[in-house]
């Protein structure tokens, strides 16, 4: 088989598959350097107390413990977070979360650290806790920060909501509630950092965001960011819980006391469930009404994130959740209020779906229940109000670009499992019972306006001849690094011997945001494109000069060379480089992601990214059989029909939609972080369970293409649209096997089991 | 279900379907003007003959006969054809085949006109003939035209063919045949035309090439070209068979006779079997070697295409079939040599493969032989020899457009029917035998050097608002009308009951050259862009000034509306066209496609069309079963995975693929016109067995998708490629099943027995 060649559309595999496989490629966590320190984290224990004092005497003497530092050896503002800045690096006089650390120990080794860790005595006045979203809302709360414990409060309005319930011929109502969920990738929060003998600051760290890293390391310490390099190798996952300061602003700080040698922080599972950032639980309160014809004509929802004790993403993943919670519908009259508020939970954050997996269960369930009570079927009444272009969404904003809610919903009409579904659930056995649901869900790409979404890519022709890509946007699996590969050998017309990628690294690549809101490919993608265009135009040019061409026409790049066709003269890339100087060896290309023209009047309480322009869309169908006596529910088959623009790379689109699905089907069925208190009961993979490969049924997925012609290539990002979708499906199916509603989530045998009991 | 949306990528069904099932669309066939005469041509019926005398006066004589034209009456140069203008439109002197119109009948209905026809007496004195193309270049055979028989001869070389073959570790000899194929169009060819009280002529006609036909009526009948007026409906098929006059000439003629009454010509089924075009029958003598390492080393093939009694296209037929001659592979050394010979056979034309069909048949035979020779699985060894962008193909062109030869295989190579063949072959029953084969083909777009391949699109915005493409080239089924509403409505952002299409009509549209060539979607799809992208840039602008906008800055096209985004104001569409004049509503694009910028230093003698750049790619899989006591062939599974740049519509897609594939199997399995002294002795499809569904398996259809920058939203035409794969690879399967080898085509049940009785 032939490996060689990068072209776009064609199921390239994975560039990186061979060495990672083989162990050869080097994520974050496989960096040893020599003479390596062991950085830790002393973290406060308790939901929300008064620090009295922190006693650090016993660790420090204890032999091999190199610093043990505490809020007063952090020289900058102590502060980190992406939009909103309060949370400390180390806590000061109050700690808001269990999770949060006190103190930190750098030791010769991890032996060592453990031990020093467990010599800090933290003196705390306990306070009293919040843990609820709506109780933290009550006057008499506990109050977490100055400002309180909202976040942010926002509204989204269209039409007249109040008068238009009346006109409404069915309306239903109903509560939705969602826990937090942990990212559970493979490759924990680590990193690996050194003070050069200059003062420079370099850290090799799995991270979404390498340049914001920068920014936070040098906001929080005080320091210069020029004077921080931050390389980002292949992530072992990500899915947002790495978009944000992890370990970065405690390991500069660790590197800072380290005398120049390089010092390792690499968090536990137990520690990354207990400090890293989680999907916000939430509570739904959705109320929607149709008209007789079928169609979808008020909305009022109040929703409620739970950020835990910092803001993170909070604000940012409320108002994607407020701009999708009318869901993929015409919808003339919506009122759309959310609070995103402070508890002493832990910190909720960035993860794939980014506030709309919580809103998708909510408005998809509230569409099942209209379709119901119209005596309509639930894809017919989806497709009569299914988004077009040229519609308005929720928010207001007119859909210019690439819309693909219908198409979706027909392929699902047309295909074998829609139309063969009657006759699958007749085949259940003794004491099961079988259903099918669907679900339509978009997700919104890119930061949307208000913070320029852009990239900077930069491609070298080595001297050796061969095309080096500067990726500054991790991948963290989702195969990005690939895409642009292809990219690059689509219009370079190389394979893969002449193409390589350098993994994100501040010092060599240039700013292009973060690995985020389906985001990467496209917006690095486009500004990859014109970098390539420009190197190819650059090398023909020089190559007419080369071979006295009088003119530039008729050369073409073909693999290792430059070629006159007119001629038929070839130039080796090799030799080409030769010639030129490494200042003209380079070319860099740039580009801003287009947004809405439309300024609604409405969630003027957003501080950025409100609202987006760009959704991509999918639309899935589950299989579902439970047992009648267990309550154990098994999902039998899956179909994903996807809308993401042209498809880049149809094995990686594939793979992309698998594992959205995979960790959507974990989301509905399993997954939680039990909490009490502010405690996580279940910190580990024995409690907390993600499925594995037994858990899930064969996924289908179909790529629904459009073009999106602002995309690289036609595309637009689907890494988040599929998680998207699993739960309302499979609750939708479980209400159609049972005809019992759960509206809480994960939906476990034992909530089954209940329901059942309560209807019998 | 919305059947509302135009986009492209969606599987959008073909808009002319329900005009078509209900019987309201009207082909040219459907034309019955009132006061109709009919006209018919009265036929040699001698394969080579002197004119002695054209005896039409009983004819004449005969109440409701109108005028009965011989030679005489043609007032022009009495000569038509593409390139070479040798056919005459009614023979003076001399005919050369059965089926030469010798007179033209105008007659007040059917009845007069078949009884008017058998009154002509043709006096012939009838010439030796000559039925195949060797024997034509024998110095002793009858010539057939001034210059000789030989039509062109032509000569592909590349490296040293003489020195290659001694290197070769294994060499394979082989000679194919293959009979001349009938089109089989459901509407036959036919044509109504009138002359105006000005003079002007005026045709409905089933054509593929509306804007060529006026310069064919013109030359032959000395009218200037401005004086007549084309249209041309949807088609009831085509396939090549109304790519030059048919009817076109005869018909004009006719109506200059009419004195303004309307006349009808419709040729029936066994006049079309007779007059009509063919696919070239062809013998071909095909010797090829390969290296030790499984690589292609050198081809020498001799081709001999029967051009019948005209030249049509037969240079060009044959300067594709030796374009393709080496197969979609790298070779080093190859010489190609190529004769297209006149005979008295009925005339060879354009068909859908356009003299690839037959090389393709003898290229991949030959090399399943030599990866036998060589041990190697023939699949792997079409890998390893698989053209790749960048490569220079057999006539010396550098590919630098997209080219899926190794997407192809390599989808072929994961695919289940592929990895399981070994299962299904021995699951045969008794006295059955069961085969695979596979074939991997491509295809040339668009007219090549020489000859420009471009478009002029007309797009109007009418005073109702709506917006109303001006097709230039006919969709003869295959579904380009559909793909150019879906272009416009993806750039206009308009749905189906805002965008309408007039067919071909050389008086409204602009001239854009033919359907053919897999040319028609790209070449008037990219002229089609650009009128829609000039369109939408003047409406915006001419919203600005009428919403008093500052700048064009934020408007969108929305379904019947253009939308001031930045403020949310709408205008109508039908406000807008109010407001604009005529001229100002209407906008035109135009593209010339690019052409290989390699000038091979071979293929001189080819007049226009030489080399090609741009091909489409297939790999086909056919599972056979055989009956070894009757010899019938049964084909249980087909897959084809085509190559066409991305996809406009994934069900016109398919649609071209099946029937592609369909055509194929008619060709390889039953199809052939049997000819005797250049009578056709199966004239009707009663002896003409053409595939029915029963005769098909299902034909599964994957498109493989790569990018070609410069079509339309990165398509190629796709049409054709898919016709020259089944009959390699069920002759294949059939090696496969007995170890007996067909290389005579159609590979009917008698050539089995024949086969297996030499053998056993």
């Amino acid at each position: 088989m032939k490996k060689g060649l990068l072209e776009v559309g064609y199921a390239v595999p994975r560039q990186d598959a061979w060495t990672k496989v083989t162990g050869e490629e080097k994520y974050a966590a496989d960096y040893y350097p020599e003479n390596l320190l062991w950085a830790g984290a002393k973290r406060a224990g308790v939901p929300h107390g008064r620090i009295l004092q922190v006693d650090v005497a016993a660790a420090q003497a204890l032999p091999g413990v190199v610093a043990v530092l505490t809020r007063k050896d952090v020289p900058g503002t102590n502060r980190q977070g992406i939009v909103h800045k309060d949370q400390p690096v180390l806590a000061g006089d109050r700690v808001r979360h269990r999770g949060e650390a006190v103190a930190l120990v750098l030791a010769e080794n991890r032996e060592v650290l453990a031990a020093a860790l467990a010599l800090i005595r933290v003196e705390l006045e306990p306070l009293p806790g919040v843990f609820d979203p709506e109780e933290a809302l009550e006057p008499a709360a506990p109050q977490l920060h100055e400002r309180g414990n909202v976040l942010v409060q926002a509204k989204i309005e269209k039409g007249n909501v109040g008068e238009a319930f009346s006109a409404c011929s069915v309306v239903v109502e109903e509560t939705f509630e969602v826990p937090f969920q942990e990212h559970g990738f493979l490759e924990t929060e680590n990193g690996v950092a050194w003070q050069e003998p200059d003062g420079h600051l370099v850290m090799i760290v799995s991270t979404q965001a390498p340049f914001r890293d920068r920014f936070e390391i040098a906001h929080a310490l005080g320091l210069e960011m020029g004077s921080i390099r931050v390389i980002s190798p292949y992530l072992g996952g990500g899915f947002g819980g790495k978009d944000g300061a992890t370990v970065q602003c405690l390991l500069a700080l660790a590197a800072l006391h380290a005398h120049g040698r390089p010092v390792k922080m690499w968090w536990d599972r137990e520690e990354s469930f207990v400090a890293g950032y989680k999907r916000h639980g939430a509570r739904l309160y959705y109320r929607a009404g149709a008209n007789a014809d079928g169609k979808l004509h008020a909305l009022h929802c109040r929703l409620y994130y739970d950020s835990g004790a910092y803001a993170h993403l909070g604000g940012e993943i409320l108002e994607l959740g407020m701009e999708h919670a009318g869901g993929p519908y015409r919808l003339p009259h919506t009122l759309i209020e959310g609070w995103c508020v402070y508890t002493n939970n832990p910190i909720g954050g960035a993860m794939r779906g980014f506030g709309v997996c919580q809103v998708s269960f909510a408005f998809e369930r509230v569409m099942d229940l209209l379709a119901a009570g119209l005596g309509l079927d639930p894809l017919d009444f989806r497709l009569k109000n299914a988004l077009q272009r040229g519609d308005k969404n929720c928010a207001g904003v007119t859909l210019v670009h690439s819309t693909g809610m219908v198409p979706c919903l027909e392929a699902l009409h047309r295909h074998a499992l829609w139309t063969g579904r009657e006759n699958w659930k007749q085949g259940a056995g003794p004491c099961k019972k079988r259903g099918v649901g669907l679900a339509a869900v978009f997700n919104a790409m890119g930061y949307g306006r208000g913070l320029p979404d852009s990239a900077i890519a930069k491609l070298e022709l080595t001297a050796a001849g061969k095309f080096r890509i500067y990726s500054s946007v991790p991948d963290m699996g989702q195969g990005n690094a690939t895409a642009f590969l292809q990219m690059a050998g689509e219009i370079l017309g190389q394979d893969a011997s002449r193409l390589e990628l350098v993994p994100p690294d501040t010092a060599r690549s240039l700013p292009s945001g973060s690995s985020s809101a389906s985001r990467t490919t496209y917006t690095f993608g486009n500004a990859l494109i014109r970098a390539c265009q420009e190197m190819k135009e650059k090398l023909c040019h020089r190559a007419a000069l080369v071979l006295m061409a009088d003119e530039e026409r008729g050369f073409a790049l073909v693999p290792g060379k430059v070629r006159h066709l007119l001629s038929g003269r070839d130039l080796d890339l090799e030799f080409l480089a030769g010639l030129l100087p490494e200042a003209d060896r380079s070319s860099v290309g740039q580009f801003v992601m287009p947004v809405a023209q439309d300024v609604p009047d409405t969630g003027k309480e957003f501080f950025i990214g409100f609202p987006h322009v760009f959704f991509s869309y999918a639309a899935h169908l589950a299989y579902v059989e439970v047992d009648e006596l267990t309550g154990k529910i098994e999902v039998h088959d899956y179909l994903a029909l996807t809308e993401g623009g042209r498809v880049i790379n149809p094995q990686s689109f594939e793979q992309q939609v698998h594992g959205a699905v995979a960790q959507g089907i974990g989301y509905a069925l399993m997954e939680q972080v039990i909490l009490e208190q502010g405690e996580i009961l279940n910190p580990n993979f024995a409690n907390y369970l993600l499925p594995t490969s037994l858990d899930l049924p064969d996924i289908e997925s179909l790529a629904v293409e459009t073009v999106e012609p602002t995309g690289p290539f036609g595309m637009k990002g689907i890494g988040e649209v599929g998680v998207n979708a699993p739960l309302p499906a499979i609750a939708a199916a479980l209400e159609d096997a049972f005809g019992v509603r759960l509206t809480r989530s994960p939906l476990t045998a034992i909530r089954v089991l209940e329901r059942l009991v309560q209807t019998s």
